[in-house]
């Protein structure tokens, strides 16, 4: 039996390590595995490492390294800046902001705050998946206290646009803090945090070629954010516990390699997304639910006629790799959030399908991709309306 | 310049990973990089091996697999267990009791709930690091929601009498839970979570050859604890984020190499302790911190007439690793306060060294490191008290 060539276009859902990040991840487990707290020369060494992989980050984000704290991940980082913010102004206010299409780390945390007797509001959407300033200049309190909105969405790949939200709260003189959950666009697209204006941003290191496990915060000097995690005193006490310093140190790599390399990787992956898109070409029944000006990462398509989770896995049988929405709700079985916020109707929904590119794909993996597809929703076509023979 | 060969007796701080399962790591880092919420075969796989871990760390423990929890860390399972048991019980009471010489993950994150509303009190020890159960029995109020006692503490490796706190707790029909810091010994010695009658235990990945970065809390079927990260399901809920596989699937691999040779490796830590304190021998002015019953791992000891600190440097340069103290100290200059809490004076506190092993190190290792630290104690001695010449 030979094995289907594997097509992977789920990578907004996790990422392969590329082989030097790995490596590096490997030698501070086994060579440089010291503690960077401790007071000895391999401590030291630790240390120093450590701070490498925090200037690195640093310096992708036009941003100071100090205000850079590494999290076990994305949703870390979410819980860490939402709670932290919320617990350490709740002089300031109870109000808290974020958009509707946010992913789970933000919703279920803005909900859980709720939960905790802070006041939250929800930013809708258009059918381009764009919050609108003018939604959040309305929305805005005397006592809100943090704004959450995505830089990419995971679902469809719209950007939002966190420049107008920061100058609205500017214009303002609002005292509320912005943080933007930058996890699906980090190292596939400039992120600046002067240009965003965020005061707090966050990044998951499994998206972009780093291992799971690993992430960070980015707290503009300054900002009030109470710990989540208490003991020894690492990330000067904002988060505790001895560092992951192979996630970390593979982290800072991976970071650095994905902007060293930002204009070909863009290139690549636009060409792949391109090629999938025109070989879909004339084929019919299928809308494109990404918005004008998304990230080529991420094309989300819906078939009419078919059940994603059906089609998902006809694709699977021939190696192609996509998902119906997030990772997180693959199993959940849950309608989309983001294309009922979107305005999408049921059928439209059901039929979704995630595409999402990385550089290591090619546009032959694109082409024949294409060439599944069309197969499998044709076929399933045939067996649900036998009629249309 | 021939480099001096290292001796590393510093294994309470941190241990290299062993290549095993570094190589596992690895792999999970490339090949096998499936996020195990998706819904296709490579997640599948994934989760399997996700379930693996789980399994094999259940097994060591005489628990059931889904009341193991996957953290990033010692650290964070710590946290976990002291602020979402307080926060899920607060009907039950506001009391925690917490020992004096609990790790710095545990004493602070008490002291964090103690700012916000939650009343902490904290049990003594005696010269020999050992609370005493009726010590508990007086402290215990109707109200009471948790105590939190470490296994083996971290600076003289003196181990608690849990099971007998365990029943304190039943006899007086207390409805307190019992948490565990079990970081120093997870690995090393026989952790029966029945046995001990914990309702939570706490354990990282680091301290017995896995990864930095991954850790876990056993938590008891039916005990009410809330999330301190909300978002996409994971860990059942308790604890969202994408899994730390490499990492998570590493220290189950490094959790099942530590119990099936458990016995070898208590046997070699035991001889290297022994050729260590035998051939200080009549060394004059050494004293043992380490009580009688500590785990072999951990030896405490304080040389009369120098200061720790000066010490380390000196025998850093002849290749030994060592630590004053815990690592998360090791650069704040503060008397420890364990030691403390033994009673003990300055100079004897300001004088102690721990050597901490692992079953990688070697007699031939003790031996030497036992001429390095008498010849360097009294060229200090000498430098330090110059009439004594």
């Amino acid at each position: 039996m030979t094995k289907t060539q594997e097509i992977y276009f789920d990578n907004s859902g996790t990422t392969p390590v590329t082989e030097p990040v790995a490596e590096l991840a490997y030698q501070l487990m086994r060579e440089e595995f010291g503690n960077p707290s401790a007071a000895y020369a391999r401590g030291i060494r630790a240390e120093k490492m450590l701070a490498e992989a925090r200037r690195r980050i640093a310096e992708t984000l036009d941003v100071n390294p100090a205000e850079v704290f590494f999290t076990s991940g994305g949703t870390e980082a979410d819980n860490l800046a939402l709670r932290g913010v919320m617990q350490a102004n709740r002089r300031r206010g109870k109000h808290l902001i974020v958009s509707a299409v946010e992913h789970p780390a933000v919703l279920n945390t803005a909900k859980a705050l709720a939960d905790e007797g802070y006041e939250v509001d929800f930013l809708p959407v258009d059918a381009n998946c764009q919050v609108d300033a003018r939604d959040l200049q309305k929305m805005l309190r005397p006592d809100t206290a943090l704004v959450s909105v995505m830089l990419v969405n995971n679902e469809v790949g719209a950007v939002q646009p966190i420049a107008e939200l920061s100058h609205v709260l500017k214009d303002a003189k609002s005292p509320a803090l912005l943080h933007v959950d930058a996890v699906q666009g980090y190292g596939k697209m400039v992120v600046s945090v002067p240009k965003l204006g965020a005061d707090l941003l966050s990044v998951s290191g499994h998206k972009f070629h780093a291992p799971k496990g690993t992430g960070f915060l980015y707290v503009k000097k300054g900002v009030h954010i109470t710990p989540q995690m208490t003991g020894g005193g690492q990330e000067s006490g904002l988060r505790c516990g001895t560092e992951n310093m192979p996630g970390i140190c593979a982290m800072g790599l991976a970071a650095k390699m994905a902007y060293d390399e930002l204009d070909e990787r863009l290139e690549r992956v636009a060409e792949v997304r391109e090629a999938l898109l025109n070989n879909l070409g004339d084929f019919p029944g299928w809308q494109l639910n990404s918005p004008e000006g998304a990230l080529p990462n991420v094309v989300n398509i819906s078939f009419e006629g078919v059940k994603s989770e059906v089609l998902l896995h006809m694709l699977e049988e021939e190696g192609l790799l996509v998902s119906a929405g997030s990772a997180c709700a693959a199993k959940r079985d849950k309608l989309s959030h983001v294309l009922q916020a979107m305005g999408f109707d049921r059928a439209r929904i059901e039929g979704a399908i995630r595409f999402s590119f990385s550089y290591l794909n090619t546009v032959a993996e694109a082409e024949r991709a294409a060439a599944i597809v069309k197969r499998q929703v044709a076929a399933l076509r045939d067996v649900l309306q036998p009629k249309r023979r």
